[in-house]
């Protein structure tokens, strides 16, 4: 998907959400835990009852791999289902991969060739040849963790160098040299509040993966004020506080009311724009 | 597996060789490709064939994850069958993972409850909280990728704070808060030459993960001149060299010589110890 459909889904819907498929079979309400594939089958129906309000899927790999053969066959189904039935959703691997070129070589393949999905997150940490193997793909997308959004952000991303230049800014204009602003984003954690006016001054038109409004205590409000651009340039990503919004067997409205309460907002800061 | 277990090992078998399984079903002997599974196939016959000369494998996931279901079902296959037959292996997931501190606690529990994993490599871009979930496993390993053996490795990795004090160094210094050399290992690139003398005044009793000898050209009789400690302290990694040594269907014989060459190099190597 280019940059500019991403953009007139976005206003279409009047929505810049991203649901988070951090789907974890120790919170799935026990009615389905009888089902073939309880996994999947929350997916689903957490799937049918936010398509509609948001223009993203991210499923956080780890959460499938955990459970080996089975999760991977979930998250298999999972991608095959949204690119069926919602073919206008941005889907992105939560992955955070990147290793020596020959191996994120074949990560790219995995992803892009075999799954086709749209995006995947990488760490910068191994440099440009960790990271331009994923660039091979047009109108696939590179999310490169810049500064993210939990407290251990503070330990390396922050390391400024003799020209006051921290870490995460490095990593935002190293990358400039690897890929424009139609083949990467960056993830910046919806915590980081004023820090977004930093970065749109080094990635002013660039789209950005915000995690952390919800569970993490991030602010849409703050996020939009520092960080929007006059494309949008945000993809703001709920994981907990929707598909766990409610944990009975009316788990999927409770997404729904979840995801339907931030698109409202999303659909009022869209008109500002 | 603990550190005087390693270190025991290391000594009975006169070796520190890991054999990375990076197996690509593209440079499988064609021979194979008509079994059910030509990757465990071939990882049984490679294992089978050097488990006496090597004290640890490597598979790296990306090699796995790019075949999707099957893929994840070769890789458990190959852990099942290493921890069977070969239990004194240590067996490294070369994942390079690291996430937010609730994800990272899922890959913890795949790989080291699910799989029974002794180590797995992790990136340190997003600081404690994505690596100290890993820490909660007795006698389990997180190998944190600390100046890797990739052209990539400059953009970020060098980077020096006002203190003149380089990325992976404070990488090297800041996780020793969060565990001592029982429970963790570094990445250190075979090409990276003497910085290992800087890393071992870092770090003078860790374990290093040497990756690089072989098709990356790191010199084996370097890494052990400025790398080496009185315990070894090096686990050194060769993939492409030893398992497609000879692309024939005599692979796991020209498999056996060339981890033999090393073993042989290595052996002569721990007599000075």
């Amino acid at each position: 998907m280019d940059k500019a459909t991403l953009f007139e889904n976005i206003k279409r819907k009047g929505s810049f959400l991203c649901v988070g498929l951090d789907t974890d079979i120790k919170k799935v309400p026990e009615c389905l835990l009888q089902e073939d594939d309880p996994i999947f089958t929350f997916n689903k129906a957490i799937i049918d009852a936010t398509a509609d309000l948001c223009i993203a899927y991210k499923p956080n790999l780890a959460f499938y791999e955990c459970m080996g053969v089975k999760g991977w066959i979930a998250f298999e189904k999972t991608v095959k289902y949204i690119k069926t039935f919602y073919p206008d959703q941005f889907i992105i691997a939560d992955a955070k991969r990147g290793d020596i070129g020959n191996t994120s070589a074949m990560y790219a393949r995995s992803f892009f060739e075999e799954m086709d999905i749209d995006a995947l997150t990488v760490a910068p940490y191994m440099g440009e040849d960790s990271v331009t193997p994923f660039l091979n793909y047009p109108g696939k997308w590179v999310i490169l963790l810049a500064l993210t959004s939990n407290k251990g952000s503070h330990d390396f991303q922050l390391m400024e160098n003799v020209q006051g230049e921290k870490l995460f800014e490095r990593v935002l204009k190293k990358s400039q040299e690897w890929a424009n602003d139609e083949q990467m984003m960056y993830v910046v954690g919806a915590t980081q509040g004023r820090a977004f006016e930093d970065i749109r001054k080094i990635a002013p038109h660039h789209f950005l993966l915000v995690p952390g409004v919800g569970a993490q205590g991030g602010s849409l409000e703050e996020v939009c004020k520092y960080g929007m651009n006059d494309q949008c340039g945000l993809i703001v990503n709920s994981s907990r506080g929707i598909i766990y919004a409610d944990k009975t067997i009316n788990f999927a409205e409770g997404a729904r009311n979840a995801a339907a309460d931030l698109q409202i907002q999303m659909s009022n800061i869209l008109k500002t724009l």
